[in-house]
């Protein structure tokens, strides 16, 4: 693919911020807000469509719910920066706690399944 | 780094979910759901602290932001596979978009900042 | 019935605070965020349920939801109150200002209708 | 106050569902996601403001804000409906519960101030 991938991001984000001044508003905590904010733009495109319409989306409004992923990886990977997280380590050393906690075998058809991805 | 990268989070999530019998649940709608939901438990994290608070995390806070941060992340990835959606290249190409919609010289100091990262 | 009413809530809540200084973490920016958490965690009970489901709570169910419920209300009356806002007044007003926005017979089975209430 | 009360709420949005033949969108589970996509809305009013000037809204954008209190408001009255909820004595159940959890004499200066109203 010709775009560059996930680790220019942050720089690409640290730069866009600096050039223009915005580093001042981009505290962990306001940066939560606009995430959870982005959170709720992508429950919009959702809220009234059954499940079975979720997964048969037309181009025109997977498009704009790519769009609203967008922006929350955005503020994802930007908050991450501020906080001096490494995202992609947390998420792999999430889904190995996950692991141990839903053994495959026990949690098939286990109300546990609910808990977790 | 030690961890395995961005790109290995997609193939591992969706073992997970198959080998739990999980992908019944992953519609789209569901996994917005939880996304907004994991969102939320950021925000809980943020929401009596100062600005400058949120700044300076001990090590132990951190790490439990990490892991709220990685949840976010497992569930955009989720649902992204779901949607057919590359994730990574919507979110540089939204990057574009801003910098189009802020041009750095015009957005500094403007009040068109608070609209976007 | 034996509860006090909607009007009680807003002066219950302000003693509750002032008795234990809470005042002081009371900006709307944090009651905002701290309602948009609650929130979070209504969306934690329905993620993995069917729309059918959600109509069909047990009873032990349903009271955890209505608990999360009045958190949300318990936030909106609180910060309508540091804001200055009469809630009530404001909710007759958007109906009006909705049903304006969405005749009765215009908006029956029109793509409109997954715009509002 | 001119305006109907609380009590007005429930069977006026009842009746606006009912007209435009919209309840069959409004099962818990969307009315949920709706709900917490105005949260998000709401946030977005107050994510790159100051604490300090969050208390201190125009009035232009205050009345925005208050509009955007009532949309969080109807989806709390219409799902408490749908769901059989009393939501004020629910509320008022809460309250009593958080005056147990947080002694007032305990509650000062203390850490646990930060779980709750």
């Amino acid at each position: 693919m010709s775009t560059p991938g996930f680790d220019e991001l942050k720089q690409r984000l640290a730069a866009f911020a600096a050039e223009r001044d915005w580093d001042q508003f981009h505290s962990p905590k306001n940066l939560a807000m606009a995430l959870a904010a982005e959170a709720g733009e992508l429950l919009e495109h959702f809220q009234w469509l059954t499940e079975a319409q979720s997964t048969a989306l037309t181009d025109a409004v997977r498009d704009e719910v790519a769009l609203e992923l967008a922006d929350i990886l955005l503020y994802l990977v930007r908050i991450s920066d501020k906080l001096g997280v490494d995202l992609v380590a947390a998420a792999h050393r999430k889904i190995g706690l996950n692991e141990l906690k839903y053994p495959a075998d026990l949690a098939r058809g286990s109300a546990r399944k609910y808990d977790q991805l």
